[in-house]
């Protein structure tokens, strides 16, 4: 079966990348568009230092600071209808998955009139701008990625708004911008990004072209995960996290971004997307909550394969695994009974259940949000 | 310090895979020169599925089918002339190292006038029309890499012609096309695969987003080669190595080249290019026969990192390597010694000399040539 391997993106990594091939911005664009949420990318610096490079480089540039969590298709349009007014022909993300997705979605639509489904299809008859993503966490490895995750009201859900024309033209990897991460996103960030190595790992689509970015994030993920946990149980704050750690999960949060480039995402994340949307639960976080559940559930269907998993996490089974999240959260409450069946039914619709290595059926679906726990009320 | 990843050529892989993805030649251009050797393009079918799928889709296409093993400055230019007569607007190389390094540099010459060094000069103010890799050894990795060998007679060795403009568009990887390799080409390429995993694991230039692929690349070659040992042992035919084993080492190589395009190569290749210039000796197998030589060095000047590098090939020491190379080949016979000192005066000039992780005399640059064995008169 012919198998590709994907990932065109020029990444550039260590403190002060940004400044440094401030160079390479000036070839890209006259005009950016600085696509970035309302507070974190001027606290942390890197809108600072984004807008230094650019005006030394002699680019001008437009903001758009309004991206939320889990960015509506509106805002989309309203970020490319402020790109178009400006005449701005490349667009830079900066923050967490949510601008650097959007900074995809705005840069297609500045190009291209996508109404209605058209937006989902993943065909842009016209060239899309050059993408720049400056990722301030890591978990999403929307950097190493051609997909942009946008909130669909009308349906319920979170969708995926993907194609190549999509990948980041340059990615800027500088963990100072970090440092001041909070515990939470931290830790569920780190979280997101070992869930894609392990979906990689796990999907249909997964080949051996795939695998060593997958095996790379997944050791990576997991080093840095056990080296969080002890500063956590040490009750060190989040701001003295050392560097080289919040780097290290750059770089592995990047490989599990190119694992999932190739691979897609498989049930954990169609589960995660619905207790994102119908609870407001953090992604990675939905995503930790319903792995026990997730591999447990794999565990039984496919042993040999969830074996090798666990072994490049360093763990013996599931119930391991599970042991030590339960060291990061404390997971307690179960959903409401009533919304289950309901979740699982949007869950099962979501494209990257066909992507999942077993059939699933609604079942079994629900089965995993019953046994899925919630840290607190 | 700022480090970098880029390797934007998309990998198709699987039996049938030029076929497979004819469309995507469509839209690269309107007339391809094919750029090979002599023979072995026919006898794989490699050639004819080139034609079949350019035929498919109304590409008109030249055929230059001259290049030699090592290419030198004046068949490039010569198939650039051709390339030029016909207005080619692509060109597709197939074959080993030689074909599609040669794809490059002729690419480049297309549309770009280089004379003398500015050939060498990494700096091509034209576009580079698109490079098609497809490799019908798996060894060298340039279907993944920007790099093109060339000889250079004045310089008396190969030289390195190169710059991000010469990464493939596409590469197609079919290890249909290896099934009649012969066992020599089948390991000397093999252990050109190792040594560039090997390199990029080792060289200055090796970062925490390079040594990833150098590992995934060791780990695979090593294992390619286990496995070829017992057949060769065993006294099986080299057209009845498995399929299986092609493909893993053609994927092996591939991590390979795509390790080297981050880190580029040390002294080994660097004494390599020697004994293949002055001696005639494939290049996969200078590598080979200068590798104990290369790794005893370096376990004295640096035993941790070497430690860490025979832990992923799964050996204790340099000296266990070596005894599973001489499984291979027999390594018997001396350099002539009126020779070694102009060899490493040769070596010393080579640019991935100062990539090289530890400073090297001239001395014992010789001392290396000295230890070198080769396997027969």
């Amino acid at each position: 079966m012919p198998t590709s391997y994907f990932m065109p993106a020029r990444i550039l990594s260590g403190k002060g990348c940004v400044k440094e091939h401030a160079s390479l911005l000036a070839g890209m664009g006259r005009h950016a568009l600085i696509v970035t949420g309302r507070t974190s990318a001027r606290a942390n610096g890197a809108l600072a230092d984004t807008v230094a490079a650019l005006e030394k480089e002699n680019v001008s540039w437009s903001l758009f600071d309004r991206i939320e969590a889990n960015p509506s298709i509106e805002t989309i349009r309203e970020a490319a209808a402020l790109g178009r007014a400006q005449a701005s022909d490349m667009v830079i993300g900066i923050g967490g998955g949510s601008p650097m997705d959007a900074a995809k979605a705005v840069a297609a639509l500045l190009t291209n009139p996508l109404e209605g489904d058209a937006l989902f299809a993943g065909f842009y008859p016209n060239p899309v701008p050059p993408i720049v993503c400056i990722p301030t966490t890591a978990g999403t490895g929307s950097e190493a990625t051609p997909y942009a995750i946008l909130t669909d009201h009308a349906m319920q859900t979170k969708r995926n708004m993907g194609g190549s024309e999509l990948f980041p033209r340059i990615a800027f990897l500088d963990a100072s911008y970090m440092m001041g991460l909070p515990w939470s996103t931290t830790l569920n960030t780190a979280l997101d990004a070992l869930s894609h190595a392990a979906e990689g790992f796990l999907a249909i689509r997964g080949t051996a072209l795939s695998e060593p970015f997958a095996v790379t994030g997944l050791k990576q993920m997991i080093q840095v995960l056990r080296e969080l946990a002890v500063l956590w149980k040490e009750g060190v704050p989040a701001d003295e996290i050392p560097f080289v750690i919040r780097e290290s999960a750059l770089i592995g949060s990047m490989f599990g971004g190119i694992t999932i480039a190739q691979t897609g995402t498989t049930l954990l994340h169609a589960m995660g997307y619905c207790l994102t949307y119908c609870r407001n639960i953090d992604h990675g976080l939905a995503n930790a909550l319903l792995m026990p559940a997730y591999f447990e559930f794999l565990e039984k269907k496919m042993p040999d394969r969830m074996k090798l998993l666990f072994g490049h996490l360093g763990f013996s089974s599931a119930e391991a695994f599970t042991s030590f999240l339960k060291t990061l959260f404390v997971m307690m409450e179960a959903l409401p009974e009533s919304d289950i069946d309901a979740y699982a039914a949007i869950a099962a619709k979501a494209k990257n259940m066909s992507n999942t290595p077993v059939p699933v059926s609604l079942t079994e679906l629900s089965g995993m949000f019953a046994a899925c726990r919630l840290p607190s009320g």
